[in-house]
């Protein structure tokens, strides 16, 4: 019997994984992950400002480098069985692309220029932008942002393009189109990356590039044009249609089938977010939200469009048909920062420890302490005079971005110990997802359960049972340490026709869940009230305390 | 020529200093210090309910045990040219004593009891009874609270003692009267302990007691009865009158004379609390703020009667007539924690290294890290978008006293490390002692400069610089380690008729100031904005987001 391998690729903040799939059976072949060399160097970037670029040699050498490493552990064979390829990005991480598609930082002239990189989706240069596209499309005869929550951020699409032509005349000369990385990784894949012909995200599209059918595509040229008239005509240079990830892009390129020795009709699926991938190999399902939980979290949502498609969801990341899963609504919302939190506690205590005891003794601490808090605060008492977090450090995503927003530690005494405050903050992420499910019930659409991936998800007990007793629901954790890369195998395998959809797809590679947290009753009780402090306060951080002057970025 | 050697003794929360002076050139002959010894052991306190209590036989044992210290350091002939001894103590810090005065705990069958020791300044046991006072106090036809700030603490006598009434029937019924710590070792010294007879501090019963001349002493008994009869007839127990501490309380007596190895002439002064001496010993002058920093601050002011006698300083602690300096209004205000936070700081950090990495490593970390800290704080610009804390960590003593307020942290953002928190708490103290100074100058009282004694003034120059940007006024830092010892040395040498007056004394004893701290314009500038800030933040922490509830004690 023919076997049938697919290979999911999951572009990361720092890295690339590429895991090697039996799209018959779900046994995982292979996998492996590659960092980005210029990124770890912290090339490009300066956090300062809030610039975050990736040169595209760090994608392509460290996707050659992961897949043949991941088809190196599997028998000899699999390679040659591999049917599909699909992957997955960060997003919104636009390029400037010339005529031909190739990203300027390719170019000899542009090479060292980060304005000819991609844009990283936390790179938050383009604020002053957003806030011009929010102000033009709330006073213009249609709302271009009405399917994005209302609210344009600075990480997405157009605010970063407007930036750069801003700043760079360079690349204002040279950029002929802008690119996904996602659809840019999987047209190069192709060898077909001719900007105007290149199959676009349906997911990439709808929630950061303000395309709807409704508008017949992209937002008019006139609402550019008012924009800016450096924008004049560049949505002709763009893209009218989108494509799900079920489609094909293509066939690979013989450039790259020679590259990770691979047969010459393997099928390149059209690419996607990570985090709406993810949702995929979690096994999303209507109306339970599945929180990706690392560093920050994309939540997703999926509901059928004849159920909710009628709705306008305020203060969201979007809501666009088959981002997600196709033929259902996809909705997007996120927190700009959980895990984060708990690592910026870490290093307010390991840094003094580092410059006083020397690295070693930094190191060994750091590696135990965020487990050691979570073992503490774990023991403590839930009562409604703890101390109240605002998790807004690195702003707010949503509900409502803004992320100039500032977070605090309200309630503190002098018994106020690193494990209460630790408790404290990992509450603060959790009402934040409280925040984000209030708003989607309040908009209209139910959520019932909480499915979990990421790496905080796995690895702390602490903060998901948090979770689930604040949220006063249960949460599923999905068994996958990859879940992104597994449901970009599964668009693989459909977009190469081993399966007929994706559910078929989901049934035969899924690893399924293992760990369920239910809410707890007594805290749960008392978390309801601490919620509503944290809504206090948090409206009297954004509406009072950051006032005018305050709320610029440093 | 006959020689003056005066002692000056100074019990401060954890220990006894004694000084020994010769009072006509000022040279130290001799000094020491002696830890409580049932108290290092953290017996009778339980921090949970803020209860803090020492026992009697803590400072007999520690007084004899330091005064010889400090002779045997002196020339041999010191001793016997000893003319007189001053006490000052913590305050308010009453006892229960019998009809001979004598401390409960000194019984056997109360050896144990801490409701009949020492009830330490800092216990909080009394909240309830002391909103019990200002409700009746400002309802009745005369405002018995009106000299003291229109707030009565819970850290002072009445409330303390209606406290002790309440819970404990066998003191109750023992308790013939209430003397403060510093009257009783005064009159301990002298052999004549009768709480009807030895002198009472004017400090520590105009401070504390609501003893005024313009009530003819105490509130009336109608007034306790009325707040609860358990009180009734007390008044007549306590004292009518008052002395200040240029007076002397009486001659030293056999025992304690045989004990010490002085003569028997010596005189004991009347005594008065550390800060009110302290601040004598700093050199204070009319409109100068003397602050005594430490764990937490007492902040001291003078001024002309007939300059400022007419006000009512609403929110301070109190307005004494001869209550510092003989002759001159002296003012009480003070902040409940200062050192004290950022000693928490430093265990937040110290805290888990302890637990992870060792006692060793965390003791290496502890002595480097507030220098640390500091260093590195004071790279930091000062810009309006700075963090801001809320310095309310043990409360608030004044302006406007209210034990039960917590503190915070405002404007958190994922680049706030350990130095930025730390400059921000450090700010934060120096914006409590603004609204102290704000509150004397609103009233009608003007202050021209800080005059600082206590650990941190000697300790910290960025604090000390801090405190001067933000009060934009010079500091003097008085030279003495021991300004609170001076003080009473020199109050000892007036008492005894070594001097005539404390002028005099001064002028013979003082050694004098040795750094000074001019405030910076350009900070200066920014810390107004920043105050306001603060003074926002904090109303919105006291007046909204500590609620009902929320207010109690933990």
């Amino acid at each position: 019997m023919k076997e049938n391998y697919v290979i999911g690729i999951d572009f990361g903040t720092d890295s690339v994984r590429a895991l090697v799939v039996n799209a018959d059976t779900g046994e995982q072949a292979g996998t492996a992950v590659q960092e980005y060399p210029r990124w770890k160097q912290g090339k490009y970037c300066d956090a300062g400002v809030s610039q975050f670029r990736q040169h595209p040699l760090d994608y392509l050498e460290s996707l050659e480098n992961a897949v043949r490493s991941a088809l190196d552990q599997a028998s000899p064979t699999v390679g040659q069985n591999v049917r599909g390829i699909s992957v997955d990005t960060t997003g919104s991480t636009p390029v400037a692309v010339d005529k031909n598609g190739t990203p300027l930082a390719l170019l000899p002239e542009f090479a060292e220029n980060p304005n000819g990189m991609f844009i990283l989706w936390k790179d938050h240069t383009a604020n002053a932008e957003a806030e011009e596209i929010n102000r033009l499309a709330h006073s213009h005869d249609i709302d271009f942002t009405k399917y994005v929550g209302g609210i344009y951020s600075s990480e997405w699409f157009w605010a970063k393009i407007l930036r750069t032509l801003r700043v760079d005349e360079a690349v204002r000369e040279h950029a002929f189109s802008w690119v996904e990385h996602c659809d840019w990784i999987s047209a190069e894949l192709t060898g077909i990356t001719d900007p105007l012909l290149l199959k676009r995200s349906r997911c990439a599209a709808g929630h950061k590039a303000l395309w709807h059918q409704d508008f017949d595509g992209l937002p008019s040229n006139a609402f550019f044009r008012e924009l800016d008239p450096l924008l004049d005509g560049l949505r002709d240079r763009l893209f009218a249609d989108t494509a799900t990830s079920d489609q094909p892009m293509g066939t690979i390129s013989q450039e790259w089938a020679a590259k990770l020795g691979l047969p010459a009709d393997v099928v390149i699926g059209v690419g996607a977010f990570d985090a709406h991938m993810g949702a995929v190999g979690a096994l999303i399902e209507p109306y339970s939200l599945c929180k990706v939980i690392g560093t920050s979290t994309c939540d997703m949502l999926v509901a059928p469009n004849e159920e909710v498609g009628h709705l306008l969801i305020k203060g969201i990341c979007g809501q666009v048909d088959g981002s997600i899963v196709p033929g259902m609504l996809g909705m997007e919302a996120g927190q700009s920062a959980f895990g984060d939190i708990y690592a910026w506690f870490s290093k307010l205590i390991t840094e003094p420890v580092r410059a006083l005891l020397g690295e070693e003794e930094a190191a060994k601490l750091s590696q135990k302490l965020i487990p050691h808090l979570a073992e503490q605060a774990a023991k403590l008492p839930v009562t409604e005079k703890d101390i109240i977090a605002i998790d807004w450090l690195n702003g707010r995503r949503t509900p409502d971005a803004k992320h100039t927003l500032k977070g605090g530690l309200l309630g503190l005494n002098l018994a106020s110990d690193s494990a209460r405050i630790f408790k404290a903050l990992v509450e603060a992420t959790a009402y934040g997802s409280k925040a984000i499910v209030e708003r989607f019930r309040n908009e209209g659409v139910p959520i019932h359960q909480v499915i979990a991936i990421g790496g905080v998800a796995k690895k702390s007990a602490f903060v998901m049972q948090t979770l689930a007793d604040v949220l006063n629901m249960p949460i599923k954790v999905a068994a996958s340490e990859q879940a992104c890369a597994l449901g970009a195998a599964m668009f693989a395998s459909v977009a190469a026709g081993v399966h007929a959809n994706l559910q078929e797809a989901q049934e035969a590679i899924s690893s399924g869940f293992d760990a369920v947290y239910q809410p707890r009753e007594a805290q749960s009780a008392v978390y309801q009230q601490l919620y509503q402090k944290y809504l206090q306060a948090g409206a009297y951080i954004e509406n009072e305390f950051l006032q005018k002057g305050y709320l610029q970025l440093t």
